[in-house]
């Protein structure tokens, strides 16, 4: 028979793509939330709440990563396990993102033993956690949300990753969807920065990664880079002052990949420096630190992601670089957490 | 005789304001970034690192609220107290707000001795806390970074603000310095937002706010402004639905400031509803909502903050707010944490 999605819900989406002219059902007037999709969308968003969607397509509007979306509120009919169930086996996914406000009896544990059997990456972020949320969470969808810790045990075992807040979830989906194809052989980490800071705060940060031990022969390399000599080549979290121009920063950092003791890397650039071509007048240029990046990350396969500390001047620089494929982050802190996860929850498949 | 500042700095900034025509030297092109200030400028951000400022600057841009920057670098003579101590002296300084990546023998404790006699806020991020961010800490600033455990406990004894990390750095020097002149008198907290899982997510956040019990004049108030009857009056996070106009929205926030159970407020908007003005061609009316909002956080002592979840689209409106006074955060999360963190601290004054 018929099955229903809903009610209390806000529709569901499925990007166009070749012959396929797609579907959208959401009820946002198109103006105020465009949904940017390309051939490189891979993720399904399944949501309990419909505003959860709009501010998480909007927040990772320029990484055009959502192949579908699905609102689906109160869940009489259709719920969390049918829809995981269904997108999961479609070939056109690869990540499957949740929120989730409370399951109902019997639910969490088909959920997590359909988990168990999926080998696409689920990233889950849950409400209702404290007994305040609960309160408003059954106010919200009538949802009983139970207890947070049993619910945090049951995905660590069933392999789900569980993002422990909102920002978590996007900055999660962001770099799994975007380095599905990136799979990590091992956790030792690299870095290219050009503001000493972000090397301290970087390492603060480290939790399952290790800093790499570069190979002399990359050293040796990174030695005939440093032309203006104020770079220390002996650590892996390399600081190249704001003195580097575009051609020396990717030079750096594509004498890092090619380490056989690096298996990811992050970049992190304070783009304010004069040397760059970060501003909306020249970050559009061919040698670009924007577009040699995005070259660096199509000619190797190890996983990189990027933070850009910086205000709206410098959102066009940002931009080449999400819709080119690489994962960009705010801050130094939320790439290294990212990247941290996505390494992790590779190597533990 | 001469003081220095440094080395391994990047320089000073005094806004202008009157006859004084202010002090720059910080060396960064001012097109690459601008520092924004006004009258309402009340801050000093005192820090170890130059492209620290140079983020914070650029990530708080339209808060305008630094009056003073100094980055000392390695301390060679001026330290950390003396810098402390001369700022908390000034009177157009409410708020210090500092990054640290090590202190000197004795430094720390004539640090905590000097912010127990302070009155003014003092928020501070360290960073080099693990082994691995030590070691990058004494490659950059030649600092010892010391037992982060220890740094800990003599902040809270000493009444200063601990960021753990650099965005609740940014995010509460925000609050605190916005709201320096909206000291709140209770911790029930009341909140209004057009998405229900804004209030399940915000409820989750509490730690030290308590959720207000409205007073029932209050929910005869909000009962009459509720005239499509889809709001649960009931709750002290009211939902009130993507239906609300502008002038329903601030309503309902007035209704709930004017609550003498009600100490502070949040504001979550989930901009994309068409029935709101927050998009370029409409935002800057005179009754968009956001002026709705700046009109009441002037009329009304209490403190509050907002969350604005959205992409670039929705920035001019975000704008108009934090240019006018209000903390707007990018998410309820934050928004909340934020609020919590700075009516504990002044509870504990």
């Amino acid at each position: 028979g018929t099955r229903i999605i809903g009610p209390n819900c806000m529709g569901v989406f499925w990007a166009p793509s070749g012959q396929d002219s797609g579907l959208n059902t959401l009820f946002v007037q198109e103006k105020r939330l465009e949904i940017k999709y390309s051939d490189y969308s891979n993720t399904v968003l399944l949501t309990q709440s419909g505003a959860f969607s709009v501010t998480e397509i909007d927040r990772l509007q320029n990484n055009r990563l959502f192949k579908a979306i699905v609102s689906f509120g109160n869940k009489y009919d259709v719920n969390i396990t049918d829809l995981v169930g269904y997108f999961a086996g479609q070939s056109s996914i690869d990540l499957l993102a949740l929120y989730v406000e409370g399951l109902d009896p019997g639910e969490g544990r088909q959920l997590f033993q359909l988990a168990r059997q999926i080998k696409k990456p689920i990233i889950i972020y849950k409400s209702g956690r404290t007994e305040a949320g609960a309160r408003a969470a059954a106010s919200h969808t009538a949802s009983i949300s139970g207890s947070y810790e049993v619910f945090k045990s049951a995905c660590l075992q069933a392999g789900i990753v569980l993002a422990e807040n909102i920002e978590d979830h996007y900055d999660y989906v962001k770099v799994f969807a975007m380095l599905a194809r990136k799979i990590p052989s091992g956790n030792r980490v690299a870095g290219v920065v050009n503001a000493g800071f972000e090397s301290t705060v970087g390492a603060d940060e480290l939790k399952n990664l290790k800093q790499a031990q570069l190979n002399p022969e990359t050293i040796a390399k990174l030695n005939i880079i440093n032309r203006h000599g104020m770079v220390d080549t002996s650590t892996p979290f390399l600081d190249i002052t704001p003195m580097a121009d575009d051609h020396m920063y990717a030079d750096y950092v594509e004498a890092v990949l090619q380490d056989p003791n690096v298996d990811c890397v992050f970049v992190a650039v304070v783009p304010h420096s004069v040397t760059l071509k970060t501003i909306p007048e020249n970050c559009h240029d061919q040698d670009s630190l924007a577009n040699l990046l995005v070259d660096l990350s199509k000619k190797y396969a190890k996983p990189i992601v990027i933070s850009v500390n910086a205000g709206r001047y410098y959102q066009d620089f940002v931009s080449i670089m999400e819709q080119n494929g690489l994962p960009v982050y705010t801050d130094i802190r939320s790439a290294i957490k990212s990247l941290d996860r996505f390494v992790t929850y590779h190597l533990a498949k």
